[in-house]
C-alpha cells in the first residue's frame, strides 16, 4: 500500500523531521511539500540533509496545494493550521503538529494563546494512560484529525501520568524543570538563538507559569486521573540541537514505595514499543533518543524530600513532534504503529 | 603588600582556576604549586592556559611543601585536605575548596561522605544572609581556616536563602533542578565525561536525594532561618564546560506577593558586589558569569502553582569554587573583598 | 534472505554504529556481539541507545565465539583483528573496520603502525575511481574479506581522487586539513578527550606528516591514477561528536577550468547513491550527513592561489566506518548496495 | 592617569569585548557607548555580562557623541567607520576594529570590499616582523589613527610571517585552513548562524579565494619580506563561540631544517608578552587563549610533503580584535603595552 502525503511547513525543523522520517516510511510517499517564504525553492536547497527528496519543490502553503492527498501533515505556526484545515475537507487524514487543536478548554486557549479557538482533535499521544483504563491509542484508530502534543508536554506527561493516574502522588504541587535543545524553538531568527549566545550557556525561559504548554500538561494529567492538577514548569535552554530531559517531581503519598510506583509505570508502559522504564538506579541521556521515536524514563523516590523524581528523555523533533505525528497517523490508517519509526538513537 | 601563596591540587580544574585568578591578584603571589600524579612536571605542561605562571614547577602535595606560606589553598579530593591540614600549623590562612570542613553535623558527614570527620570551619559564602541578621561575611574576617562551599550548594543557597529566611516560603518542600557544566565533575577519567558522550546530550545524576551536596544546602538554609528544611535536588549534566543554572522552587505562603519577595532579596543582596537580582521578567544566562565571580538571580511567582521560582546563574569554578575561595581569603586577610576577582563574564 | 552476523568490538563507537545500522537491515540479523573488558554485560547497559537489541549479551571476543556466522564485522584496535582473522576460516564474509588489512606496502605499515603485517584485503571504498576506469566497487563483489578505509582517508580520497585521477591537478603537493568530531578517537579514556577539554576548543593533532592515515591516502590516490603523491594532512579536533569536514587542496594544472573539474567529478560520482557533488557556490555541512551513509562534496578553484579547493562532509562513524562496512558487505553478498543504509542526515 | 574613552558599536560582539577589557583597564575609563538600533537602551540590557558598566546608556553612533574623548574605539560594519572618522578631528586617538583602513592597495579594496576607499592607517599588529628588521610595534608609538587587523588575518600572519620573512619557505603557494568560532561572524541574524544549525556541525565558507581577508594576509606577508605572496585560505565554522585555530602551511625551501625555522620564530617572538612558540611536538588549543590576548604557535616540518605546518590559536575577539585594539592603543598612548590585557586563557 502506498498513500500520498503532503507536508505543510516543510522548510522548518518539524517539517524537515517529518520528511526525514517519511522518506523511509514503507507505506507513505511524500508528493507535496509546502512553505511560506521559501515557496518556489527546491526542497534540497532549504533542507540539504534530505538527499532522497531532492526531486521535490516547495510550493505555497494553500488549501488547494494540500488537497487531494491521503494524509496531510501540518507543521505550521499556531493559528495557521486552524485556519487552513477548515478548507481541507474530510477526505484526508490531517495531522497537526501545532497547538491549534490540542486544548479542550477554550478559556485556557484564550489565556495562553488567544485568537480564534478551533476546538480539540483526538490527541496524538498513544501511550497516555487514561483514568478509566486503557490508553489514548484507542482514540486514534480511524481518527481523521489528530493533534500532536507539544514536545515538553510529552516529556512531562509520560514521566508523571502513571504515578498521578494511580493516585500514588499528589497532583496539586508538581514541579518540572526541563533541559531542552534549541530546535524546539524553531528556525525563526531570534537573537537569543544565535549559536554564539547558546554555546557554553544555559538559560531559563517562560518562567513563572507563563509557558503555553502548561494547560496542556494539566489536561493530560487530568485525563490520566489526576485531581486538581497544578504544576510549576520551567524549561531551560541548553547547548544542544535536539533533546529534552525532563526532571519531574511529585509529592509521594504517605507510605507509597518505589515498588508500587514501578508497578504503576509497568502497567502503563510494559509492552510499549517506544516508551521504556529503566531499572532502579538508571537514568536516561537524551543522546540515546536522538533521531528515534523512543522515550526513556528513570525514576527514584527521594525519601527525605518525600518526592518522586522522574527523568524522561526524548528527541523533541521525533517522539516530541514528527515521530508522534507519524505514529498516530499509522494508528489512524490501520498500519503497523511502528512503521517508519526508528527505535535506536543516534549516539554518540 | 605581597603575601605568598601555595596551591595544592594545582593540576585539577579548581586548582587551575585558583591559579588563573591569583595570577592577576594585586596582593597574593603564588610561589608553590603542588600535585599528586603530575608532581615533577612544569605547571605550564599541565595547565597550558596559565602562561604567566610558566616558571612554576609542580611539587608533591605534602605538608612540608605547603608550610611557610601566608596562604594555602587546598583543591584536593575530599578526605585529602582534612588529613593534611592537621599538619599545617596555625601560621597560614588555610582555605579548603573540598568538602572536608563544610558540614557541622557529623551524622550527615557519615551518611553522605563517610571516613574521618574533621569538623566544620568558617563557611566561605560571604553573602549568606543569617537568621539573626547580617551575613556570613562577618564570620570570615580574621578567620584562619575557611571551608569553601560546594558549587551547586552556592547556586541553590543564594537563590532560596532570602525567601526562606524571611519566612515567605515553606522550607519543607523545596525542589531544585540544576543545569551544570562538566568541569564541576573534575578532570578524572570517567567514561560518561568523554566529550563524545556529553556533546549533544543531557543527563541527570545523583537523583533521588543521594547527592552529597544535599545536607550542605539544608545547613545553609537553616542558618538563613529555615525550619525543617527538605529539598529535592537534581543536577543535570549539560554540554558546556562551565556554569550552573539552578532553578529552585518553594511553596509560597498564602498572600505573599512578588513585591515582598523582591524586598527580601533586596535586603539580602543590595550593595553586594558579586550577587545581583535581575528586574522582573529577566532571567540570567550562565554565559554572563563565565570566568567571573558574579552570581545572577531572576525570580517570579507562579500563581497557579503557588510556587516561587528562582533562577540563579554562576560559574561553578569561580563563584562556585575558586572565586569564593579568594573572596573569603580577601576578607580573612583584611584586603578589599573584591581584589583580584573579575565581575564581567566572558560572553559570548 | 536472513544472514547471521557477529560484531566484534560491540562496546566501542564503531561497533555500536554497526549495530545501530544492522538493527534495521532487511537481510542481516545480529546474533552475536563480543567485547573485551565489557564481556559478560548486557549490550543495552553498555550501548543504551540500542533498544531493539536489548536481548543481546556481550561475550568475549574469541575466534570461537565469532565462528559460525555468515558475516563477521570486526571493530577492534589495530593489531587485534589481524590476529583473530587467521582463526576464522573461509566460510564467513569478514569485514574489518580496523587498519590491519588496508595497506599494501609493508614498509608503510612498519613505519606508521609496526608489529605484524597481515597483508591487504579488498578495500571497502566502492566509489573510489580507478586509474584504468571503473571503480573499486567491482573488486568487492564476491569478496570474502574486506578492509574498511579510515574515516579521514575516505573524506580526503573522495574529495581529491577525481581531480588527481584525471590529471587536472598536481598530486605531489596536496594539502588537507580536516575538522573532525571526537567519536573518531574512540571511547578510550584519554585526558584530552574529556568533555571539559573539548567543548569550546579546537586543537590539531598528528601534525607534520606523522598521522597513520597518510600512507593510506597516498595508496588510494595512486590507485586513482596519481603520480608521486605527497600530502600534508592535519586533523583538527573540534567540539562535535560526529563528522568530518575535509578541506583538501591541490595545485591546478595550467589552463584547467572549473568546468573540466566538474566534469571529472561527474564522471566519478554521477549516479552514486551515497556521494554527491554540490552545485557551484555550495559547500556542505557535516550536519547534513549525521547518521547517514552520505558524503557531500563542494569544490571551487582559487584563481589567485591556483589551487582546487574541495570540501567533503561525511559522518566518520557511518560513511567513514560502519556504513562503508555494510555497503561493502552488501556488495560482497550480492545484496542491494544500499540495503540498511540511511541517506538522510539527522539535521539539525 | 585616567583617559576617557568612547566605544562605538557597543552592542555587538567586538564592542562588547572592548568594554569587557576596558572595564578593568588601569588608565582608560569608558564614558560613552554608542549603538545603532539599540541606542536608547541601557548597556546592561544589551550586554548583560558587563555588570560593572551597568550605569552606561547606549546613545546614537554620531560624530557628535564620539567627540571630546581621549580615545575612540570603533567597532562598526565596514564602510561605517570610514565615513565617521573624517568628522572626528585629530584630538582623539581613533582605533578602528573594522576593515576600512587596513588595505594599502585601493584595487584590492575595490575588488574585495567596494565602495569608498579611505586609505590605510598604521596597522595594529605590534608583533608583525618587518622585512627591514624590527616589528610593526614601532609604527604604532604616537600614532593617532590605528587600523586593527582582521581576526583570521592575525592568526595566519603570526603563524607564517617569520618563516616567510626569513625566506625559509616559498610564499607563492601558501595554504591555510582555519577552524573558527561563530562570534567572528557577529551578532547579525543569519539563518546559518542559528544554534541549531551550528551545534554538531562544521561547514566551510568563503571558499575559493573570495574571502575578504585574503588581500590583507598578502599585504602582511609582503611587509614581512615575502615575494609574490599567494595563499589559499579557507575558514571552517565549528561549534564554539570563540577561537581561531589556523593551520597554515608553506613549501619549505630545500635543505631548511626545523632548527632554522625555530630560530626564525624565536627571533620574531622571543620576549613578546602575548605571542608564544610552543616546544617541538606541542600544538595549541584555542581554549588556552579564551578571553586572553595570547596567541600560541606550534610548528612542525612534514618531511614527506616538504611543507612547514604551523598551528596558531587565538581568541578572535581578543588578540583577533579587541585585545589588539587596546594593545595598540596602549602603545600609541605611551602606556605599558600590556595594560588591561589578560594573559591567562579561561580554560576549561
Amino acid at each position: 500500500m502506498s498513500l500520498t502525503v503532503a507536508v505543510a511547513g516543510a522548510s522548518g525543523y518539524a517539517g524537515g523531521e517529518l520528511l526525514r522520517l517519511l522518506a523511509s516510511h514503507p507505506h507513505l510517499r511524500v508528493t507535496t511539500v509546502t512553505a511560506h517564504s521559501n515557496a518556489g525553492q527546491r526542497l534540497i536547497d532549504v533542507q540539504p540533509h534530505l538527499r532522497s527528496l531532492a526531486h521535490l519543490d516547495l510550493v505555497e502553503t494553500t488549501a488547494e496545494n494540500l488537497r487531494g492527498h491521503d494524509v496531510v501533515f501540518l507543521a505550521l505556526p499556531h493559528g495557521a493550521s486552524g485556519a487552513i484545515t477548515a478548507e481541507l475537507g474530510d477526505d484526508a487524514l490531517v495531522v497537526d503538529c501545532g497547538a491549534d487543536h490540542r486544548l479542550v478548554d477554550e478559556d485556557a486557549w484564550a489565556r495562553f494563546y488567544g485568537g480564534d479557538f478551533y476546538g480539540a482533535w483526538p490527541y496524538g499521544l498513544p501511550e497516555l494512560p487514561l483514568a478509566g483504563g486503557g490508553a489514548q491509542r484507542e482514540r486514534l484508530r480511524d481518527a481523521r484529525r489528530i493533534a500532536v502534543p507539544g514536545c515538553n508536554v510529552t516529556a512531562i506527561t509520560l514521566g508523571l501520568a502513571p504515578a498521578v493516574g494511580a493516585g500514588l502522588v499528589a497532583a496539586d504541587d508538581l514541579v518540572a524543570v526541563l533541559a531542552v535543545g534549541t530546535s524546539g524553538a524553531g528556525k525563526a531568527l531570534k537573537p537569543h538563538l544565535l549559536a554564539s549566545e547558546i554555546m557554553g550557556s544555559a538559560s531559563a525561559y517562560g518562567v513563572g507559569g507563563v509557558h503555553r504548554h502548561t494547560p496542556e500538561i494539566q489536561q493530560n494529567l487530568a485525563a490520566a486521573g489526576g485531581d486538581d492538577v497544578h504544576i510549576s514548569f520551567t524549561p531551560v535552554l541548553v547547548p544542544m540541537s535536539r533533546g529534552i530531559l525532563a526532571t519531574s517531581t511529585a509529592r509521594v503519598r504517605d507510605g507509597v514505595t518505589e515498588e508500587e510506583l514501578r508497578e504503576a509505570y509497568g502497567r502503563a508502559y510494559d509492552g510499549e514499543p517506544f516508551v521504556h522504564v529503566l531499572p532502579a538506579g538508571a537514568f536516561p541521556r537524551t543522546a540515546d533518543t536522538v533521531g528515534a521515536n523512543t522515550a526513556l524514563i528513570g525514576l527514584a523516590i527521594d525519601l527525605d524530600a518525600r518526592r518522586l523524581v522522574t527523568v524522561t528523555a526524548l528527541d523533541n523533533l521525533v517522539k516530541g513532534t514528527a515521530g508522534a505525528a507519524i505514529q498516530s497517523a499509522n494508528l489512524a490508517l490501520g498500519l503497523d504503529e511502528t512503521a517508519g519509526l526508528p527505535i535506536e538513537g543516534v549516539a554518540p
